[in-house]
């Protein structure tokens, strides 16, 4: 078995507010002996998402932290360059959750061989094709109940959510889809390029009187993937029995004190509004259906993606941050490069 | 016929914040002939609701807003007096929604006969036999879809909803059952009555640290009448999967600036919390189902209640401000005393 030098980010304290580099540490890790079961694998591209602020933070949670000194967790797809196990023999692709690093070695339970399809570059499995886009049609199905004609709002909808909820909504039979996103050419990417029947820009001004010029006729669903402005601004227009799926509130993932809610939230009561958080836990049981669906509708080319990639591991960490400030158009990436073998 | 002199609570001006005297006017009217098909009733008790306030604003809302000048509507039992109708005669006890007047006089079609039963006094049906026990039962149920074991929560646990959402919730087989309360008083009639396991006094100090304190094991269903502090409390001891059911939020009925909401929302997305605000009209098709559940409860002696009673047409915008403020334990009403016929 050939030596490698595993590059990886450990969470060296927990941020403050805004993380910064030195709430991380790069380490080299020389890989040793396998332990029976294991394999090695490459990585090719790493995840960097939202929900990892959170675990950043020494709070109760639908997950554990990230523990201080270890290894940012979350996903990746790789490649196998070297292993003990019959079932994943060299050069399989897998999808796993070591996160963020350029070479892992670990159980081999741990991994997914996932197939490789002409057309389907592998990053996708880590978004409209995977746990992004099951994010998506979980919260416009299961959760926020879609029905035919319904006038769906996504707030960041240029985000690599956002982007797959306003294409998913519109196959699904819904009427208006209208976006929020932080840049006149994410707005205009939203309506060129997603499907988006409107979108507005929050950095113009409020939302809370944007939002209400682009809906006359009220929403029936709103996807939140901001929190904050964007929930109130919902919440003044939501139809009666609206329903809002709260899937992120990345508005409020880097404050220090914590913000105040809406104001109007009596509108769920005189309205019959349902808001319902979630995360994919309590949903992956959909999965199947997603994958038959999606797989169809992407090999029918009705879904439009975009990635913002960082090349090399060293950089994960400023991936990270500018996806948290909004660099990112749809889903933001590390690409490793040549990594160890 | 015989004539006869309505006593009327008109709405005089759209109130500003808390309501005073002068919004509301007492007109006295003659009552004229019949028409066709109308019933002359003499009130013997007059409701007064939170929900009232609300529809003296000017305000988009699931009923129309109160007109200037003309009488308050509400829900009011009494008994004809005078009749050409065949199916409604002298003597027969009727609901109805004519609201804050002695005696009223309208289309047959606008009263429902309710038959007479020994031990059931009329006033019942105003409150736990009535749409206020509706309320409870529908909360719990369809709307919190409450499961055996769980442990609930109830806000403003004394008033006319909060002690009978206390005791249906028992009866479905709810765990423990906690409730807060403005008073001493309140507090111990909360467990010594209406079955709660515990309660607070929220005059006591802040609810977020008293609330945290009674349940050390988290709360699977919080049912709100009052929101504001009481919501906030509740998002920070919801488990995962638990849901909410607001019916009300009367901490911020009176206010004229709006308040903001609670800071810990984002609890809804990592606990996969379901709030759903409600108000009976899309639940009405469960009175019947709510209707033999109680009528047996209540024949079994399972169900007590309270009345906080207001004697006289005259007072009751007295009656109204002071189940606002917190005076009544149980269901404030105002008594007609005998009135013309």
């Amino acid at each position: 078995m050939t030596a490698a030098t595993s590059t990886q980010i450990h969470l060296a304290r927990r941020p403050d507010g805004w993380p910064t580099h030195d709430d991380f540490a790069t380490v080299s890790v020389e890989l040793g002996d396998f332990a029976p079961g294991e394999v090695r694998v490459a990585n090719e591209f790493v995840s960097v998402d939202p929900y990892m602020r959170g675990r950043m933070n020494d709070a109760r949670s639908y997950v554990a932290p990230y523990a201080i000194g270890e290894t940012i967790a979350g996903g990746a797809i790789g490649r196998v360059v070297a292993s003990t196990v019959d079932a994943l023999p060299v050069g399989t692709v897998v999808l796993h959750q070591h996160g963020w690093s350029d070479v892992v070695q670990a159980d081999a339970a741990t991994f997914r061989a996932v197939p490789e399809a002409p057309g389907v570059p592998l990053s996708l499995r880590l978004h409209i094709l995977g746990m992004t886009g099951l994010t998506a049609y979980v919260g416009l199905t299961a959760v926020a109940r879609i029905q035919p004609g319904d006038t769906v709002f996504v707030s960041g909808a240029a985000g690599a959510v956002g982007t797959a909820v306003g294409q998913i909504a519109k196959l699904l039979g819904a009427g208006r889809v209208i976006g929020s996103a932080g840049s006149a050419e994410k707005v205009a990417l939203l309506t060129e390029k997603y499907g988006y029947d409107a979108a507005l820009n929050y950095k113009d001004g409020p939302v809370r009187e944007h939002l209400a010029e682009l809906v006359p006729d009220g929403v029936d669903v709103f996807f939140d993937n901001v929190g904050g402005d964007h929930l109130e601004a919902a919440l003044d227009v939501m139809n009666d029995g609206g329903r809002l799926a709260l899937c992120g509130a990345i508005a409020g993932y880097n404050t220090t004190e914590k913000a105040p809610g809406p104001d109007n939230l009596a509108n769920m009561i005189t309205r019959g509004l349902t808001a319902t958080g979630f995360t994919l836990s309590a949903y992956l049981h959909l999965s199947p259906e997603f994958g038959e669906k999606m797989t169809a509708w992407f090999a029918e080319g009705r879904i439009a993606y975009d990635e913002t990639i960082v090349d090399g591991i060293e950089n994960t960490v400023d991936a990270f941050l500018g996806m948290m400030r909004g660099a990112n158009t749809g889903k933001m990436l590390v690409r490793i490069g040549a990594a160890g073998s």
